[in-house]
C-alpha cells in the first residue's frame, strides 16, 4: 500500500503560502509517497503543482460532484460530492496530515486528523492547537511527517 | 419548520459538565425547539435528559450503523452510520451550536460550524477559537443562541 | 424512541402518484409514526403534504447544503450537503420503507433498505425487485410497514 | 488524469465469479487505467489482484475506519468510515463501472452509477437493470467501458 501524505490548507492563499506548499508537495513527491489533498485551489494546487514538478502522484478528495471542479495536477479524483464531510475522508485516509496556513476546513481536519491519531504537522497556520508538532520549512515538515509515520511503525512491530 | 440548536461536546464528561449540559438542554426545551447532537453519551446524554425533563423533543445525528446504540433520551434517531463525518451533518443542521466542554470531535464541529455561518457559543469549553461567542450559563449560551438566529433572519428580511 | 416510516420516490411525479404518495403520508400520520424522507419535491413533497394534513411530523434528509431547499411541508430538517449518499441515510433510520413509483435513486434505496434489513414495500413501482413486499393501496402500504416492523420485534423478543 | 475502471460486486463469491473478477482487473490493468473498487474481499479482491497481476493500479474506497481492512491488493486506500454511503463515492468517482455478480450493495451502485450518467456494463449479474450494458467476458466488459468513456468524450467534443 502507498504511504499517503495529506496535505490541508485553504482554498486560496497568498503567493509565500503557495510556494510553501508547493515545496511540501515537491518532498512528498521525492519521498516517494503520494500526496492526499482535497483537490481544489489555493494550498491544494499549489502542493499537487509541486508534487507533480518532481514527478509525484496525487489523489484529490473533492467535494462536489463532479471530477471536473479537480485542479490541473490532480492524477487520482475521487468525487464524494460530500462537502465538508469530505475532510473526515481526508483526515481517516491519510497516514499524517500537513496543515499549510488554513481556516476554518483546515482546522475541521486537524481536529478529526488528531482524532484519529494521525500525526498533525502545522506550517504557518495560525491553528497553534495542542497535539500538532510546529515545522519552520517545507522539507522539516515532510521529514516530521515521514519519522512520525515510521516511529508509528516501530510502535507497532514491538 | 422547527428551530433546531445543536449541542456539541464529548462522549464523556465529569458531573460539572454533565449538569451544564443537562441545563442547557432544559433551556432549548423551555423555548420550544429541537436540541440537534450526536446522539450518543456523555454531553450528548445530558442535554437530551435535560430537554426530555422539560417535554422538548430531541434529534441524535448517529456516528454507528443503528439506532439502538443512541442515548434512551433520543426521540429521532438519524442513523448514518459514518462516524466522524456525521460532526459534518451536525455541523449543516443546527440553527446555532452550543459547545459545552469537548475535545477534537467538538473541535471539528466547531469549526465546520462557522464555515457554515453558523453562530458557535462556548461554555466551558478549551477551544476558544476566533468566531466563538463565550457564555457563563447554560442561560446565556441558549439566549445568545436565539438572539443570533433572530438576528439572522432580520438581516435576510432587511 | 420515534418509529420512523421511510417514503421513496422521484423529485417530480404525475398527478396520480402525487396522490398515492399523499395517501400515504396520510395513514403514517393517522398511526403516529414520523414520516422520514429525502425532503425534496414530486413524492416526497406529496407524502409530506398528506402526513402534514393529518397532524403528523415529517423529516426530510436533504441532499443539498441548505434546509432552505425542503420542500415546505418538511418540519425537521436534516442538511447532509451530501447528495445521493443521504440515500444511504436514509435507508439506514427508517424502520421500515416504502417505495412509491421511483426512478434509479429509489433503486438505490431499495437496494440499501433491503441490505440494512429492512421491510421495503413498493407501491406503483417499476422495481419489482426480490425482496420488496407489494401492496395495492396506500393504507395496504402502511399496514404492512407497521405489522413488519412489529413482527421484527416479536422477533426479538423471542 | 487517469481513467477509472469502477467494478463492482459482492464482498465473497464462488470461484468462477472470482475468476471472472480476477480477469476484468487483468483488462482494465492492460489498458493502463487504474481499478476503482470497494477495496474488500470477494468480488473486489479478486479484481484487484488481477489488476497488480498485470502491473496496474487499484484503488479502494473502503467503508470502515482503517486501511489495514483493504484486500492485499490495494495501492490507494481511501478510508471513508460510512459504511454502504462508500457506494455512492464509488459510483461518483469512476469512469465507468463494471458488475460482477453482486448483491444488494452491488444493485445500489448500478443505480447510482446509472443516475450519475456513467456507462455500466454487467457480468453475469441478476440485476438485469434497464440502462445496464450486458457483456459476455471480461474482456468485452472492459472494452464496453473504454468504448462509452470515448464516446462520451467525443460527444463532449463535437
Amino acid at each position: 500500500m502507498e504511504i499517503q501524505i495529506g496535505v490541508i490548507g485553504a482554498g486560496s492563499c497568498d503567493s509565500e503560502i503557495d510556494s510553501l506548499a508547493e515545496d511540501v508537495g515537491r518532498e512528498i513527491a521525492k519521498r516517494g509517497a503520494y500526496l492526499l489533498c482535497g483537490g481544489m485551489e489555493g494550498v491544494m494546487e499549489a502542493a499537487c503543482r509541486g508534487c507533480k514538478k518532481e514527478g509525484g502522484k496525487t489523489i484529490g478528495i473533492l467535494p462536489g460532484p463532479s471530477a471536473n471542479e479537480a485542479n490541473p495536477y490532480v492524477d487520482i479524483a475521487i468525487v464524494t460530492d460530500m462537502g465538508h464531510a469530505r475532510n473526515a475522508i481526508i483526515a481517516a485516509s491519510c497516514d499524517a496530515a500537513i496543515a499549510v496556513g488554513g481556516e476554518y476546513g483546515t482546522l475541521s481536519e486537524i481536529a478529526l486528523s488528531i482524532k484519529n491519531g494521525k500525526p498533525v504537522i502545522r506550517l504557518c497556520s495560525k491553528w497553534d492547537i495542542e497535539g500538532t508538532i510546529p515545522a519552520h520549512s517545507a522539507k522539516e515538515a515532510v521529514d516530521i511527517a515521514f519519522k512520525q509515520i515510521n516511529s508509528d511503525y516501530i510502535i507497532d512491530i514491538c
